[in-house]
């Protein structure tokens, strides 16, 4: 009898040449292993919690690393609370040293400081954080699905010393899961997430306090609009701690402003100043329209910028720096290198009306373009 | 050939003996129109803009009031913004001197107290405020819907020289709309929304102003939460303004709580006080789960309390006040009045486990109950 043959669509494809590791099997992880799974790799689980790991076995996400083939990994997922990423990532790049190592928690640089402050600095270069902008009110591995990264924006964070090959291993994990990467340095993507993220979620703790004492009478009022402002409110508190004091500077930085504008706001009202009042009420108005349609929207021309860059480390980390700095939002990166040139190209796809401002503003910083 | 008979399903029960008016054919008054219509009222229109009048006729909200015929107005529906409220809601008295006169508007002691200091004062007694908790990010009759207000609360603020007959009136309106009737003095109806609408609203203009002036990268990692966050700070600056402005004082006691606890927050997080962060966002865990569950839930037990209410001006208005102040929340109320008898039998309907803690409070306050 012949063996059975993997179908094509199960067959992986890309970058990621062995088993995965998932460390940690709480919604996130489970679902990355689902996602995995379900694109044709072995996925291999592990979880401080015994239970977490036979209830994802469960699910079919995977199963236990089998004995004695730690070496094999080629890929390890770090989705544990930020609290102990930084140790989970150094432990987990010491014992599996072919794995490329990512991460999915949600604040950046505190954890890669400890990566690089800790006994694994020397193996930095194959660890490439990332944060996947999707969850639910549930946590565990029961809440899991293969499609809970579906059309969501994942940020891909290299530090300044990561291999091209880790870094483009991470953007085919953000693939298959089906999410779109979003390039960031990791100082840029914690402040922006204290922006969309933190400083929303505190708020919205803010006014559902107000709540947790009233009156019956008056919580009989509630309608759907205070339902939508407090419902990422009922997260957990542990979990939610150690996010926001994982990312204490941005979160403060952007909280002084909200106290300034808050100020503002019950001096204009205890002053009948309607104006003043009008005004943060018309900016929060165009704040919402800032925020990125969910679906598509109408389909935008993008165009590439095309880029040299030196095949030596921290260079391609500078040009993600640059091009960040630039203010222009890139959609999309190719790689194109080849261990036998001593520069590589890169190919930076971004909405065509922006193309010209990036090309301008790389050349400044003495980048080689191609137009 | 008989005359075509109303269907039984369109034939006006209640209490609502006339062709009603309704002032202001925004989203609300035309959707107030459209239930009333539906249910066999006969619906007049009026609003400062023809073309609003034009679009809601064309929608089968209704017709313009007939000439001559303004003394017929059995009730009048006022939905107009809050600045115009107390002006119209007493022209509104003196155009229509047999009505019945509510308004929909969004906070109540503001107007109620310009009818009783203007030119309508000694017609007040026919003014019964009330407030659907119910809308949309859209405006304008266009938008209107005779479905908005299923199953949603609809605050009944009676002040304490309201009609009886015009306090059940309104609670009829709220009932043909398929709405909840939420009884509450003026003074904790505005106190309420401060809580349940105005300060999240303010709190989600605040987060959304971050987003105005973000970088384009930080605007393309916002996920569900923060959308969620800011959607009621879509809502148009100028009408916001107007609503704020008129619940001022409830407004700014609670914005005074929220600054005090956002204080407590930047000095925990820039403390590292890992417990006090912790503690504002358990707080916040509390209020979501305060919020009652939207559909249903499990049903519970109700009871009926019984009280005697001397059928003279503001006894029962005191009595409104007195059942607030117990903490109780009162699901409905029954009046049962005969114009002969000296006072009347209140029925208020509560949950069961609260009627003792109710009939204690109400009798220490010197009201004559019926076990």
């Amino acid at each position: 009898m012949p063996e059975p043959s993997t179908p094509a669509s199960a067959r992986p494809q890309g970058r990621i040449a062995g088993p995965v590791l998932v460390v940690g099997a709480g919604l996130i992880g489970t679902s990355v292993a689902l996602a995995l799974g379900a694109a044709g790799h072995e996925v291999w689980l592990a979880d401080a919690s015994p239970e977490n790991v036979r209830t994802a076995s469960g699910l079919g996400a995977g199963t236990p690393v089998p004995p004695g083939r730690e070496g094999d990994v080629a890929l390890a997922v770090v989705a544990v609370p930020p609290d102990a990423l930084g140790a989970v990532v150094s432990s987990t790049l010491l014992a599996h040293p072919a794995a490329v190592v990512t991460d999915v928690g949600s604040v950046k640089v505190q954890p890669l400081r400890a990566v690089l402050a800790g006994p694994a600095a020397d193996e930095a270069a194959r660890y490439v954080g990332s944060h996947p902008m999707a969850g639910s009110e549930r946590s565990g591995p029961l809440a899991a699905s293969a499609s809970l990264f579906q059309g969501r924006p994942w940020a891909v964070t290299p530090h300044a010393d990561a291999d091209v090959d880790a870094v483009e291993t991470v953007e085919d994990v953000v693939r298959v899961c089906g999410a779109t990467p979003v390039w960031l340095t990791p100082e840029e993507h914690d402040r922006a997430v204290a922006r969309t993220s933190h400083v929303p979620h505190l708020l919205a703790s803010l006014v559902a306090g107000r709540l947790a004492e009233a009156p019956e009478q008056h919580l009989s009022l509630s309608g759907q609009g205070v339902r939508d402002v407090t419902r990422v409110a009922s997260g957990d508190p542990a979990l939610y701690g150690q996010i926001v004091a994982g990312n204490a500077d941005a979160v403060l930085a952007l909280l002084g402003e909200v106290r300034g504008e808050l100020d503002r706001v019950i001096a204009a009202i205890g002053g009948g100043d309607r104006g003043g009042l009008e005004a943060v009420l018309a900016r929060g108005v165009d704040g919402t329209r800032a925020i990125p349609a969910k679906h598509g929207g109408p389909a935008r021309a993008m165009s590439s910028v095309w880029v040299s860059v030196p095949d030596t480390p921290g260079e391609l980390a500078r040009l993600f720096a640059d091009a960040v700095a630039s203010g222009v939002n890139i959609e999309d990166i190719r790689i194109d290198h080849d261990p036998g040139r001593p520069t590589g190209l890169v190919e930076l796809v971004v909405d065509a009306r922006r193309s010209e401002h990036l090309l301008v503003s790389l050349e400044e910083r003495s980048w080689v373009t191609h137009r």
